[in-house]
């Protein structure tokens, strides 16, 4: 059985198609649904591109803060208060910014027309009814949100997103002029994210033709612009790079490094981008050519990496870090086969951790 | 500003998921609208796959003949043909085949809600009204039908696609198992309409990152196929470049071949695929690199290259042949530059359809 791997609907791609924005979104307005809600990271708020949002008639405009991952708490709430100031649903929900801006989106859109919190649908497939209209404009790339059929989120009990076709946006604005103004160091964590994604991926056991051509189109992408100097054709790459990152993620996984990077988010909170780039970096024995030329990029880069996160653990938070680690089992299975208990054990698990 | 792209809204890609068929339309089915339409090329007829197709209760099955390329007479046609059937419109149809049968397929789900004839439609976004649901079953990877939003018509005036959104599938279904019994000569052929496509859009002057990176992904995997020895993943291959160059087309257009070949295929006949690789030899002044690769390609193929095509045209025929050609106006201009009637005179064309 493979997937049958729902895609967006609309992409405009372009330098400055972000100025379509009002047209692309007018043809979802009607007497019935006038309204849209946008959700914008709050870097933005007071910034000039925070006030060229295109709001018309009684559009809402929220700024959402992702210093923190979102939570399922923030979604509900999210939707409380978007139900709480309007008569009827609005026409859509337009998420502006990185990873977490675009999963908010994904998630609020999905529970405006789903009953209950948020939580109760971390898992897969399991919102039943269709989301209002939803829309991407990404100002950072490298984690495929903009395409993918998740929305990571962390609840109560888990961490773990909103997979549903009904996540998968209608619509994405890939403006490669957005992404320019990102901050150095988030811009290279994004992009890593997408670099170390496509390794696991297309080392992995999991792969098809499908995957592995969008896999290794981004791949090459992640190079031209990482292992190069910066220049005007480089935000159009790395945006594509995010999209077919993404897109590769249909017939393939993750690996190793996502795995223990979710027990450091879990845990201690840390971001993916970050948390993806700290554990790549102690996986030579896994990924060897990919580790060479990811210490390449971030010398290019001049990032210097988080180290000792873990020197301070309790024995309760190593284990939690451990459980959450070794629960991903689809991506163990991916990156070391059907035997991968015996390479990642608890003990091994816990001795890589302990380095970080 | 940039077209915003309508994508397939459902893929499914793997060798054998042909067998997910039943249970993907199934989704469809309804107790409003329950039945489907299959539209196959009739090569399949009382061959195995042509019994494997698998139909449900009172799914209809019509053998389409594609012996030349889909007429707006034929699709009219199989629109009464359908409509006088069955009381209310069915759940879908499905296209069964190469580029012929996906563009047939396109059309009648556009012409069973639209009112007129086919012919009406030729151009860009004129039906008004939502297409019935449509999928398709590629036999046949290269034309890139799989993933355009044109479906190419010839009518009693012009060749020319309905394009609308309203044209793109619903769901395709891209098996590699189903590519693998075409003829050599047409599996080549159906190849080099993709490969030719790629060199006209990677070397035009209309071109952004979406769709030179999927060109270029399309291009090498082209040239994976016809460059190297065929084995398993040919088929796999094969069909990734088919699709990719058809997501290729979304920011970029064909060139100088494709312009000749419309001239030869209106006067004489002559296939998409075979016309685009008889013109494509005479071109080394265009695209010196692309034609030389071409001829190992062809070379390696063994195939034998009609020639003498137009050595008995009358003066009518080269005239209509020229008018057809020089028409296509973005596509001179892509290739060629805004200054193309310049270098592109009635005299050149002329004398390079007397070569062919």
């Amino acid at each position: 059985m493979y997937r049958n791997f729902r895609m967006v609907s609309y992409v405009v791609f372009g330098r400055g198609c972000y100025n379509q924005t009002k047209d692309i979104l007018g043809q979802q307005r009607d007497k019935e649904k006038s309204d849209m809600v946008y959700l914008v990271d709050d870097v933005f708020k007071g910034a000039e591109f925070g006030d060229s949002i295109p709001l018309q008639g009684d559009d809402m405009l929220i700024w959402v803060n992702v210093d923190d991952e979102p939570k399922t708490k923030l979604v509900d709430a999210l939707v409380e208060q978007i139900k709480g100031a309007m008569d009827k649903n609005p026409a859509g929900i337009v998420g502006v910014g990185g990873g977490s801006a675009m999963d908010l989106s994904k998630a609020v859109s999905v529970m405006m027309t789903n009953e209950g919190s948020s939580a109760e649908y971390q898992g897969y497939d399991l919102p039943k009814n269709p989301s209002l209209y939803h829309a991407a404009i990404p100002t950072l790339s490298g984690t495929g949100a903009e395409v993918s059929r998740t929305c990571v989120l962390t609840g109560p009990e888990k961490k773990l997103g909103i997979n549903s076709d009904y996540s998968v946006f209608d619509q994405i604005i890939l403006d490669p002029e957005l992404i320019r103004g990102a901050p150095d160091e988030q811009r290279f964590y994004t992009g890593m994210d997408c670099y170390i994604h496509c390794i696991e991926s297309l080392e992995g056991t999991f792969l098809n033709e499908f995957s592995k051509s969008y896999g290794q189109k981004s791949l090459e992408l992640c190079r031209e612009v990482f292992l190069n100097k910066r220049t005007e054709e480089s935000e159009d790459k790395l945006m594509m790079a995010s999209y077919c990152g993404g897109m590769s993620i249909a017939y393939s996984q993750v690996g190793v490094c996502h795995a223990l990077s979710y027990g450091l988010a879990y845990v201690l909170g840390t971001h993916h981008g970050i948390g993806n780039a700290i554990v790549f970096d102690y996986l030579d024995e896994f990924y060897p050519e990919g580790v060479k030329e990811f210490r390449i990029m971030l010398d290019k880069a001049g990032v210097e990496l988080p180290r000792g996160l873990c020197a301070n653990l309790t024995e309760e938070q190593f284990e939690k870090m451990i459980n959450v680690s070794l629960a991903m089992e689809l991506l163990w299975e991916n990156a070391l086969g059907k035997d991968w208990k015996k390479i990642m054990t608890r003990e091994k698990a816990r001795e890589m951790f302990e380095r970080m």
